[in-house]
């Protein structure tokens, strides 16, 4: 019984680890749709998202299963409401994507980011996607170093939001609504990074038992 | 054994309902500090946060202990899951509502809304601020009615949202920075709305055993 369960445990982190690399290609396809005014890449990146969603539903689903036919032990116990909660993360992580997708749809045939920002937005689409393959790693390695390597890439994203904010604050010629576009687009790669660094320091939790400084 | 777990489950419930009246108190404090510039305000509403995390940490430390020292059934670990879930839920509202005591702060002496946009953040501020004692009172009652209310106000606040852009995308006068302030205010009214619906929608989820439409 402890071993099935166990066993179940293991294929629902593998299960957790691919989708944070789905969610890694939908930032990826997003951050495309975003930067080229690509419609193909936009419809892909929901879809992928809507692909996210659906396997975490039934990844949900399986752990309330697994609790009401297992009488798991505590530790296992705690490994399966991480995942409860890493799904949750990983949810959002397909949001965020489609509402980059989204808004590149939205604006279309026109482009969401104008020239002078098309920088800033290619390295954080760049650096997000890294940061979910990051988070997959540490799901399947439990390796605490990479879970440090991402909060370092995390003060990136963090750095290339303030640069936004600058050119918005300054002289910026695109007027309100890109104004608006632009730091909306902003937040939503800050929260992508940031659920990408608590996926690591849930790793860190499960490995160590001690929690992560907020 | 069971009763004592079930008791604890309980006051963790009791605790969470308490920790989604402080979100109220909190959203409310972060919209007066908006709306009148008002740096004590902003002080408070970042005091409340801070003293949710902390509550909220303790509930959930408290709830690996109950998972360590009890070997809880399967109705009672899902509402445990649940507790921790909807923990998240509260932490996020509360740091929205930080963010909003942010802006508020960071801004200072200068107002953030321009007057056009104060009534649509007014607004938006109460219908949060329900949304959140409403949530609380949602997990109080366990009645699935209280969650239902809960949607319609959200579909207000997307109507806000709406409002505000459409304000953004016409005859804008203030400029790139306010349009981009308030996107990003809009936002987090609309997901500190989300959160209280995702509550609401948990407690359905606890008293049926079927979620919620995503």
């Amino acid at each position: 019984m402890r071993d099935e369960f166990r066993n179940a445990l293991a294929a629902a982190e593998d299960t957790l680890a691919e989708l944070a690399d789905g969610a890694a290609a939908a930032i990826e396809r997003a951050t495309v749709a975003l930067l080229e005014a690509d419609l193909t890449a936009a419809k892909t990146a929901l879809e992928q998202n809507q692909a996210l969603r659906t396997r975490l539903a039934e990844l949900e689903s399986n752990a309330y299963h697994l609790l009401a036919l297992q009488a798991p032990v505590a530790s296992d116990l705690r490994v399966l409401v991480t995942v409860v909660r890493l799904g949750a993360n990983i949810e959002r992580m397909g949001s965020l994507a489609a509402h980059v997708a989204e808004t590149a749809e939205r604006r279309h045939p026109a482009s969401v980011v104008p020239d002078s920002l098309a920088p800033v937005f290619r390295q954080m689409g760049e650096v997000a996607r890294e940061m979910a393959v990051d988070a997959a790693a540490a799901l399947r390695s439990r390796d605490t170093e990479d879970a440090a390597r991402l909060a370092s890439k995390d003060d990136t994203v963090d750095r290339l939001r303030l640069d936004l904010f600058r050119q918005i604050a300054g002289d910026w010629p695109h007027g309100a609504e890109a104004a608006a576009d632009a730091a909306l687009l902003g937040r939503y790669y800050e929260r992508f990074a940031d659920h990408a660094v608590a996926i690591a320091d849930a790793v860190v939790y499960l490995v160590t038992g001690v929690a992560a400084e907020a």
